[in-house]
């Protein structure tokens, strides 16, 4: 179980916050990263959104691989800016089959084959929330690359925004950080 | 969200709870059956499982809509038999990627048709609890039958327990139940 804590402190200075598709969630100014289950929130904390890391839901053994073979880890020093995109999809993408939602997912819209071209520059994390009692969306994604490949990573969204897939998310936050030397990092 | 509640109290008299597999969990004597959220567990309780009905994660649209076509509905008065099986799987299952799943959950273990050789008479429902935190299992089946098919209901676990996915269980517990005409019947 992973914390995404906005408020008013926190490791990541929020750099912009775009509502793309759907309802906002509250302005903040700063986010912390937290692992595992967190007590009490802080009086600092305007919201929290929780997911989970989970197992994979649509690759296969060979995209699994190569995922692996060339994905770089979170944390590294040099990463120092960083995307929170939660997202919720629709009924209509829910009530799919899991062969439907394969074929939408990477045969027409190429969501695994377009994320690999950004690799090992983007790190990229997959939290689930559909399943969570009191949450607000479906997934949320953390990436974390460079500031010499923010451009890179616009290109990776604007893609994936333009595919099939995409049709099915109804409600989208766009969450831009910088990383301003908190207390820990991962 | 559902809470299958076991304590001194419910509209479930239990029968019999064996742990098949791993640990086992408290015996009790009843057991209630809860949707959405619990506020406050009564003292009456000794163990509460919670589960979430999601999507689909292996069917195709075909075998998704022969299932719809020829699946019985929970709640039916004479299915007053019912089985609670907790299951988790183990890490290696949860490692293989989707193709890999799929092809050992029904390629090769027929999990969908040897379930549907048994519908309508066995009425089922699938919670999934594996992103739930604090929950021990993964999922939690909820099966429904009249007292006529208990026999047909026992087959269809042997022949399950009999299968390639089944050497990932690591965990389950078989719990059988009457209905006792509690306050409700959902």
């Amino acid at each position: 179980l992973v914390s995404f804590v906005g408020g008013s402190l926190g490791s990541w200075r929020i750099e912009n916050m775009e509502p793309v598709r759907g309802e906002p969630i509250p302005v903040v100014d700063f986010l912390e990263v937290l692992e595992g289950s967190i007590g009490s929130i802080a009086p600092s904390a305007r919201w929290v959104l929780r997911g989970t890391t989970s197992n994979e839901r649509y690759a296969t053994r060979r995209e699994h691989d190569e995922l692996v073979a060339r994905q770089g880890t979170l944390g590294r020093p040099h990463a120092t800016r960083a995307a929170l995109i939660p997202v919720r999809k629709s009924a209509a993408w829910w009530e799919l089959s899991q062969d439907e939602r394969r074929a939408i997912f990477e045969d027409r819209s190429r969501h695994i084959a377009i994320g690999l071209e950004y690799l090992p520059a983007v790190a990229r994390r997959l939290h689930h929330c559909r399943e969570l009692p009191g949450e607000q969306f479906d997934f949320l994604t953390w990436f974390e690359y460079a500031p010499e490949h923010v451009d890179a990573f616009e290109a990776l969204v604007r893609r994936l925004r333009s595919t099939e897939e995409w049709t099915y998310v109804e409600r989208e936050i766009d969450i831009r950080l910088a990383f301003h030397g908190g207390l820990t990092r991962r």
